[in-house]
């Protein structure tokens, strides 16, 4: 079965597309393609026998007609069309096949029996399909946007891969991912799955050196037994978060009559990720902020104890219910610790330092206050991972503020997570906020977005 | 008792603020202050008796040395000047204080019977004190900003009043507000509660002509007795939405330690809430979409059906996900209005239509289809709420779309409300949804989000 992932490479990173079906009208499938692989390097040609050109791009009568070799067809053709084009593909020696037209599985009765027939063709040749019923795939650090989707938002390269039965919510984590200025790796809408289902992305992606994270949406696969032993092969590797629906009745039905895909007992589907060692989110949001912490923290935790050091109490108390919700420790700091930091706030009573550690206005106002009490906090043995949550200063020539050099400079001498919370509109980033990710530092706007996130990566630890 | 709603009237509508304590050195509370009142339109006086002026404008000795009627005075100083201040503000007839410094309930002891003595005193003066230990106060429909802190958004006027003890968490709120561009009218960081507390709060807002919507986050109150009864008297006239924390142990302690606010029992307050009619909600996200969807439905449901149209089923079923696991029903249609939108996507086998209403590449290419099927879903009574599900279209020139027209016309001929769902970046909003809010059709960038805060209003549907 190995061909599988080889053909996979060359679908993710081919040297040259043909567009079968291609158009000049520019609301049709065939047009939006040839739009969507604008800033694809490598060659792309054309494949419609009525034209002769698109633009000033020549157009091929056939795939058997390109005097090169063709890595990765994408077929924007009617269903009725898509065993021929596979032929010939499986003739001139293509690896990889993108189909979008729906028509098959989903439609049950005959649509499932064209679907096998494709499979079989698709096996044979070794063809790796991605679809039908799909909306492709891609490779964000080629610049490859295989699909019929000029996607309104750059996208940006990096390290998680994104795998979706939906074509829709691939184009929602991409958005959601684009809106975290998380850098995507590869990704693929999966939709029929005629010979490429969850476990087959898995296992290429697990060898894919420019994948850290993997991300997978799943609404059911026929092939539940081979993705969790998938799964339990992954995660010693790489992380692996899973959103699964079809839980409740209507979802249910609803994944079934989508890409044919039977949504299965939710609670066999849990535990199945569970005990592979995966992260198992229950939104979009909360897996892309999961990839993003897992990505940019350079250190993974080695236990579930966190400290948050912060001067705005209200803030911390959400992202410490958060953590607590989801079994997370919030020890105390050791007396000596909590003895220091009582003498930096040099307060007329003597405040009890808890956890959440709060430095009152005085963290706010004097940037050494918080870096000294952030230092003492890092450096406790008991903390396993520190978050600092605070209220960032908009006006240039107000004192007060992050002490980000501070900060970074702290954490890069020891070997555990810091995540920062600066609590700020989604609209309007805070000033500072890229260096401390330069830095292996997340920033969130929201402390139940990262507790929740923070929380997905502690459950990782031993 | 009723002083306190007069008092706070003229607290959020004042003609004239005093900044008692006012300082030319930017990074003062008392410059902070000033800067955060830049675009109030009543008269400001700056109190300092080390200044003869501050900028261009007079600096006053004291707040008995200002010759027009003080309605508001802000008080940026330390806990031992506030009792010789209020006794001053009480003596020339300042109706509203607010107190923004710590040092009172919250660090117990001494700290406890000087808020006692201060609150005294405000009561005796009929001065409804804001803090101490707070953010402030504002009234967006009047550009009042009666902080210490220049927000980095714009602050747009409209009808949620947002309440919140903690003044990082009333930020957050502003924040989370600003994403969904949702008006605030009136906003309070009510701190430590001297005199004026959730239930003050409520009883004035349940008044107030220009709030619709109340938001309230709660960390603890020793007046949950009183809480609870004005909220009772308050949900049949406005829906009041409930962030409760404090429901695990570090958020507990830090609760007790940051307002001098008791966490109580989470249980009981969950039943209070829930008893007198309000809606919980477990974040500040949460609390906004939902607060935004209040407002912008023009009408309430009836029932708690909802119909979800899409041609993206994937997204949609994440959207019925969330809402079946809030208790929310989506029966199916009707067999005649099935029988109809089978015809109209005219497939070569008979697709059953289910709910979610899926209309398959159909519905996103044609919008007549999508109109049609919208209209035949929105006018069936066993549907007390519509949701549609699109992924929109961002490029000109493309064909397929939101048949926004068509939708708002149909929706303006039905008493139900209809919420729309536009998978898009949030950091680029989709073409048109500015037209959809603008009819009272609120637009969500994501399916979860959208079904959650459309669940939270249907639970006010008896």
């Amino acid at each position: 079965m190995n061909w599988k992932s080889d053909s996979l490479e060359k679908l993710f990173n081919p040297r040259s597309i043909a567009v079968v079906g291609a158009s000049d009208k520019p609301d049709k499938l065939g047009a939006l393609t040839l739009m969507a692989l604008r800033s694809y390097k490598g060659d792309v040609y054309p494949v419609n026998p009525r034209l002769k050109n698109i633009g000033e791009t020549e157009c091929y009568p056939s795939i058997s007609e390109i005097d090169e070799q063709v890595d990765l067809a994408m077929i924007a053709l009617g269903p009725q069309y898509i065993l021929p084009t596979l032929s010939e593909c499986a003739e001139v020696g293509v690896k990889g096949a993108i189909i979008f037209s729906a028509g098959f599985k989903e439609l049950g009765g005959i649509g499932e029996e064209h679907q096998r027939r494709v499979k079989e063709m698709a096996d044979a040749g070794h063809i790796a399909v991605i679809g039908p019923n799909c909306l492709g795939a891609g490779n964000n650090n080629i610049n490859l946007n295989a699909t019929f989707f000029p996607h309104p938002t750059p996208m940006e390269g990096g390290s998680v891969a994104l795998v979706s039965q939906s074509g829709g919510v691939t184009g929602l984590m991409i958005y959601r991912a684009a809106d975290s200025d998380l850098g995507v790796s590869k990704f693929a809408s999966v939709g029929n799955r005629v010979n490429i289902d969850f476990h087959d992305m898995l296992r290429y992606l697990r060898a894919d050196s420019e994948t850290e994270v993997i991300c997978l949406f799943v609404e059911g696969t026929e092939y539940a037994r081979e993705m969790t032993e998938e799964l339990q092969k992954t995660t010693p590797k790489k992380p692996v978060i899973v959103f699964k629906v079809g839980k409740t009745p209507a979802s249910r039905e609803a994944a079934l009559s989508h890409t044919g895909s039977l949504a299965g007992n939710s609670e066999l589907y849990s535990a199945a990720i569970k005990q592979s060692g995966a992260i198992e989110v229950t939104g979009v949001g909360e897996m892309i902020d999961t990839a993003h912490i897992l990505t940019m923290c350079r250190h993974r935790p080695s236990g579930r104890r966190v400290a948050i050091v912060t001067h705005t109490l209200g803030i911390a108390l959400i992202a410490a219910q958060t953590l607590e919700l989801n079994g997370i420790e919030l020890p105390l700091p050791t007396e000596e610790v909590a003895t220091k930091i009582q003498s930096m706030l040099n307060m007329p009573v003597e405040i009890p330092i808890k956890n959440p550690v709060d430095l009152l206005a005085q963290g706010w106002a004097d940037p050494r206050i918080f870096a000294g009490a952030f230092k003492l906090i890092l450096n406790e043995d008991q903390f396993d991972a520190v978050m600092i949550v605070f209220s960032p200063n908009y006006q240039e020539g107000i004192g007060g503020g992050v002490p980000i050099d501070e900060i970074i400079e702290a954490s890069n001498k020891v070997s555990k997570p810091v995540i920062s919370v600066l609590a700020s509109p989604d609209t309007r980033k805070p000033p500072g906020h890229e260096v401390l990710e330069a830095s292996g530092i997340p920033f969130f706007s929201s402390p139940q977005r990262a507790a929740q996130a923070l929380a997905n990566m502690l459950k990782l630890s031993r």
